[in-house]
């Protein structure tokens, strides 16, 4: 196996597992690559919906009689455990792969064991190929879930180089540029959930959906999140029939972190005291700020009320990542590891 | 001539002009690089303190009888008049030099025409090497204030992602990092003044030097600026005898910059209101923002009262860099051409 083949197989993998992002909760999302003995791709598969097939399966499928004497690409360490589906490792001993390499190990105790079993039944294991790409990736937020038992938080929004996300007079259409704009509903449609505070609601009325470029929605829409005391008017777009929806009649970070255990790829949209609020306890995952070549001097701020009152206090994070959108900078920062709760 | 050797050739003329960049006024910080007739370099020079020899002439110098059949690499037109020193296409002539390449004519009419001149007696020019270089970079300033009349003027801060200088009690120290620190203070003996407001004069009581990574005073000390209406404490730092200050005891921001034309190179380092006043007049030429990975949520803000209500009247830029210092990101912009006034 040339390490170029083995490259292109686990960008395959992982191309494919994005793809199903947001659709396979409670299971991961995971990408498979079989190769076939000459190392060719005769097979690429990501999880189906729950009960359906693993990663593994599908692309097993899809190389049939070329897998035997080949070589599987997985982003996740392959289940040991029958449940609504049987192991994969079984299917991939009885399909006569002769390797495995796998990015990330499964945190997940019952499901664990896979590479030993694999081993037991003689086929040659490597782990940790693309583990850093994998875990900062597709599987980040479910490998947060399992480990923290939250889900994974992402805080995202769009503003002015001066901290601005409105002007005084409330606009704020647009900050950022149209390729920002893209690029966030693009995301959406990979998400578990969106949440936003009831002000969002009464001052925005946001439909929250995952629309495609052509303004449809797309297949998969993330469950709406509308955390606050405040009443919404009844025909509020939120309240819509386009996606599920769930209010929660709280001001409580971890009463809302605890109703979405099950969801774990959530998108903190706004506004600035619900921001503040997760800021100020310490569970914000990752924040991916929109900044805008824009001056407004004055208006709405993106973030209020985070509990620091002196500069010692400051709630630190690091950088991610730095890119252009646009016109736009998309800086994306996840907590400093030092001042890093739980 | 190779390209390579041209490169390098223009590549010592911009580092020798960003040495005497903020000890070159009234006259532009302007690099040269004599090659022989070989191609090697035989000479460097850059424009001397007022009354002292041009680029050309010290370039020459160092090259002594090197010149002759050469060529000489110079980031602006060479001059044409007799000013405290002679022309310096007179000095090109006379030390036979047989082919020029400058990055950029020169503006001003009284100097111009020494492109003409050169090729009169027999000199083979060539105009725009490294011209968007040397034009966005050591010649900016001095181009801007003699195509405006004006100094140009950047605007630097250092600010948390959400846009706050200070948190609630007033602390600010150290919101960036130390490396984007030590570039503000290397910054500072480069410019021909620093301006800032009775404001932060009051708060912070700066010195606004330029020091030495040993905390001695650079050689050169950039003219220190307050701006406003409200007393100083006589024993205030930035009147001391480190450097010269000028008071203005002013709100007018054209005011300020008409005080300021022998000093093209300004740099404005706050507070908010004086950001505002000369963002609201449109007098800003170039945003430097330092951003630090940390958040406040309350404090106060870079920026006030630009006269922006509504966010149809965003003052809108456009980025010019983004790169990575250290933990920050410096984010440099520009006015946007299209609201950019004269």
């Amino acid at each position: 196996m040339t390490d170029p083949a083995l490259a292109e197989a686990l960008q395959r993998a992982v191309d494919a597992s994005e793809d199903v992002r947001g659709r396979t909760s409670p299971n991961p999302p995971v990408g498979a690559v079989v190769l076939d003995a000459a190392g060719r791709i005769a097979g690429v598969g990501a999880t189906q919906p729950p009960g359906g097939p693993h990663a593994e399966v599908m692309a097993l499928r899809a190389a049939g009689e070329r897998a035997r004497g080949g070589t599987a690409v997985v982003t996740l360490e392959p289940c040991n455990h029958t449940g609504r589906t049987g192991p994969c490792t079984r299917a991939l001993i009885d399909a006569g792969i002769a390797t495995v390499y796998y990015a990330v190990p499964d945190p997940n105790p019952s499901a664990a064991g896979g590479a030993a079993t694999l081993r037991a039944a003689g086929i040659v294991v490597h782990e940790g190929l693309g583990a850093d790409v994998v875990a900062a990736g597709p599987l980040r937020a479910w490998l947060h879930r399992t480990r923290t038992g939250r889900p994974h938080v992402t805080w995202k929004y769009a503003a002015t180089l001066d901290g601005r996300i409105a002007a005084t007079d409330g606009t704020s259409r647009w900050i950022s540029g149209p390729e920002s704009r893209a690029i966030v509903h693009a995301d959406r449609a990979r998400l578990d959930a969106i949440v936003v505070g009831t002000g969002t609601v009464l001052a925005d009325d946001p439909w929250l959906t995952a629309r495609l470029p052509d303004g449809s929605l797309a297949p998969h829409q993330p469950l709406r999140v509308v955390v606050g005391t405040r009443d919404l008017p009844t025909r509020a777009r939120v309240l819509d029939d386009a996606a599920p929806t769930l209010v929660l009649r709280t001001h409580d970070v971890d009463e809302v972190l605890d109703a979405l255990t099950a969801h774990p790829d959530v998108l903190l949209e706004g506004g600035p005291r619900l921001a503040g609020a997760f800021l100020a306890a310490r569970r914000i995952d990752r924040i991916q700020a929109y900044i805008a070549p824009v001056l407004l001097g004055d208006g709405l701020s993106a973030v209020r009320d985070a509990g620091v009152h002196t500069i010692a206090e400051a709630i630190r994070f690091r950088r991610e990542r730095v890119e252009t959108v646009g016109a736009d900078v998309l800086i994306t920062l996840v907590p400093d590891r030092e001042q890093r709760s739980g």
